[in-house]
């Protein structure tokens, strides 16, 4: 009747991230295929002031990083160094291998325990392990994938939903 | 140390959902201002082959709604009969109210039950209900809040992640 934080926490990173790797897959051949420089698509952009394709796939990967790291600790730092769809793909790779090196019982530790976590450059704000994961990191996490997959529709890209979710059937 | 499958689902819905109620204000606002015809802002899209901002709308309110149904027994219909802002906003306040009517007890009672759900116009699929949330109707859920306000914010809409994120302060 009862579930664990980390069941909710942990599946819902790996499968997103492991989508998002296929996704660039696909982006990477369009480019190919369209002679368009992978250069450029990392750019692409939905507005002018919102952030281009290679921040939404960082950040995607910093939130499910820092919020397993958050819950049980300090997270790792990535530096944002990727230029390339091959690069993007190795710090998914990584974010994947470290969010499947912590242990449940780590993470299921935090329900009930302070996370303070920064918003914006200057804030901070602490909430308890299980309304972090729900109300924050969950949406935070999903926001960035989601707008990964727009950006590239936006762009031409094929895509499904089923790419998104990860299902490859 | 544990969770309940309703204090994952609730929150996450009712909080997206009165954000994007909130964010369709200002997509309303936007268009007064720029005397833009609500009707055409409604129909805008990222992509020719992708749902225009009213289906995304009423598909976020769908996952809501059919999440706690299936979860429950049978979700009510909603028909899709939407043709301004204020009618979108009144699905929204429909779909709210439905999420809060059900019990937390009988949710929580589906946790390890088997709900079973299309997936597209001729496919079902079972899971059981915690992996139906968790797997399914969140990732689902986002992906058309977040393309909702992706849509608004490729068209000029003054919008920031705090929009989306629900926080007024």
């Amino acid at each position: 009747m009862s579930l664990q934080i980390s069941s909710v926490a942990v599946p819902s990173f790996l499968r997103t991230l492991e989508a998002l790797s296929k996704i660039l897959d696909k982006a990477s051949a369009y480019c190919a295929a369209k002679k368009i420089d992978p250069a450029v698509m990392l750019q692409m952009r939905l507005a002018p002031d919102m952030f281009p394709l290679i921040k939404q796939v960082q950040l995607a990967c910093d939130f499910a990083k820092n919020t397993i790291g958050r819950l049980t600790g300090e997270p790792p730092k990535f530096p944002d160094e990727e230029k390339t769809f091959d690069d993007l793909k190795a710090r998914i790779a990584k974010t994947i291998d470290y969010v499947k090196s912590v242990t449940a019982e780590a993470i299921d530790a935090s329900t009930d325990e302070d996370v303070t976590f920064p918003v914006g450059p200057e804030k901070k704000m602490t909430l308890k392990g299980e309304q972090y994961l729900v109300g924050f990191a969950l949406p935070n996490f999903y926001f960035h994938a989601t707008t990964t997959y727009d950006i590239l529709r936006h762009s031409g890209v094929e895509l499904g939903k089923r790419d998104f979710l990860g299902w490859t059937g």
